[in-house]
């Protein structure tokens, strides 16, 4: 099992801070030690740092955490390999093109016998089921859509659609992003929070590091983040209930779907922001 | 116009010497400060280090030039901006997956009026010319190869033939790996190095600093390096002629072709490995 943390923004924003407090729980606080990633978005451009060692000792990691990097979308993932060895391949998140965009995408989960048919348009590189389950989603989105991408609404419609086919085959807590957009699914486990004014103090839960936003933030920003288990703990971190799909963008939920039929699920809460 | 600078090994090797004479040309020794690069792959796995910021002032480069990352294929880039803003869609090396694999790209020079068709395959994300021969060089080889490579002689002759066809658009000294091998396009201007046993000590041009390469290195080891300029002043480059592309696979050159017919071009200097 691995951990996410994802970042959605209405203005570039460093996430150092929630770094500094994920980054422990790689083989830190935590025992998520096989490696891991981080993924940017500046406009179009995209910036990608992996490491297989544990985040906790990495070099590159420290290097994030003391580097502001400013960005509107941002993922993160740290691993406990299930499927695929520990190696730069394996190691989340994954990045591919897509209608002129980079996508990226990370995984918490593990799916059983997931084994779609792949047409070669995108090939996993590692062996993991979460680089395969990508691909095969952008596959169904590029054989649905050709060669030019579809309105937001139809798009987010027909990705709800793709998630419901591949949590049948196990558990898929999902980040996902083209740099305008991030989306959020909880299969089993997920929290976020919207930070907006009036902005207050936040207390790590991994470190005793605290940030007071408001002498970092305008009252116009609106930051949401998504992680795995609520990062801090003095703030009101919602739940994703098992079977949510979550689109943010501008640091706000835009939407929310069920994946999960029947009485398996809880009804979603309501968005905070 | 850019520099380009790469590596390719028959063991995993540190270009940490290499990058700290090429990083001192971005904004220090010359004038290529529109942001920089460096891909590495580690078996199948593929890290791609970018910044906008000028490589001798940039925290990521200086991170790249401590950490010891042993790659057998590393491509790396500067950018004077020639198409396109700068910006980290902009910034060189370029990264799609094709067959499973990750293939990474750089471009030093300039291609006016190259505006092939796309088919939506391999689209770009920037603005620039490097990328559009990128993505139509993949789009080619995927249409003409399907969806299984063929073998390496085939690949190199018919990636020799397209480089044919976009360097009539202009300047395309390039630099191209997937991994396994690394091709080097010299349009204009590009040199090589194949160091192996005797090693001796090599000492950098744009800095004050040397090697003694016999104290990190076994009878067995095999580098080339590939660069717009040579970095050392103290070893023998070999001058790679105007239209030229060449095949390095474990350290030393595979094949070569002509790319450039007729009275323009020089013949070819001998390979020295």
């Amino acid at each position: 099992m691995c951990q996410l943390l994802g970042m959605n923004c209405n203005v570039p924003t460093d996430i150092c801070f929630s770094f500094t407090g994920f980054q422990a729980r790689g083989g830190a606080t935590d025992v998520h030690s096989d490696g891991w990633g981080i993924a940017f978005f500046e406009g179009k451009g995209h910036r990608l740092f992996l490491d297989p060692q544990p985040s906790c000792t990495s070099p590159v990691a420290e290097l994030v955490r003391q580097y502001p990097i400013r960005s509107k979308n941002v993922i993160a993932h740290i691993r406990k390999a299930t499927q695929g060895a520990v190696g730069l391949e394996n190691t989340h998140p994954f990045v591919r093109e897509l209608w002129g965009r980079y996508w990226t995408f990370a995984h918490n989960g593990n799916l059983l016998d997931f084994q779609p048919e792949l047409d070669g348009s995108f090939v996993p590189v590692g062996l993991t089921d979460s680089e395969r389950a990508f691909c095969w989603l952008l596959q169904q989105l590029r054989q649905r859509f050709g060669a030019t991408p579809p309105d937001d609404a139809v798009l987010f419609a027909e990705i709800h659609r793709l998630t419901v086919e591949i949590a049948r085959s196990g558990e898929f807590n999902y980040l996902l992003s083209n740099g305008d957009w991030l989306l959020a699914h909880a299969s089993t486990r997920l929290s976020y929070i919207v930070r907006q004014a009036p902005f207050a103090e936040a207390h790590l839960t991994d470190q005793d590091v605290s940030i007071d936003f408001s002498e970092v933030t305008t009252d116009r920003d609106r930051v949401a983040v998504i992680a795995t288990q609520p990062l801090t703990d003095n703030e009101a971190w919602t739940a994703m209930p098992p079977g949510s799909l979550w689109w943010f963008a501008e640091g706000e939920v835009r939407a929310q779907r069920i994946t999960l039929p029947g009485p398996e699920r809880k009804s979603p809460a309501a968005p905070t922001a």
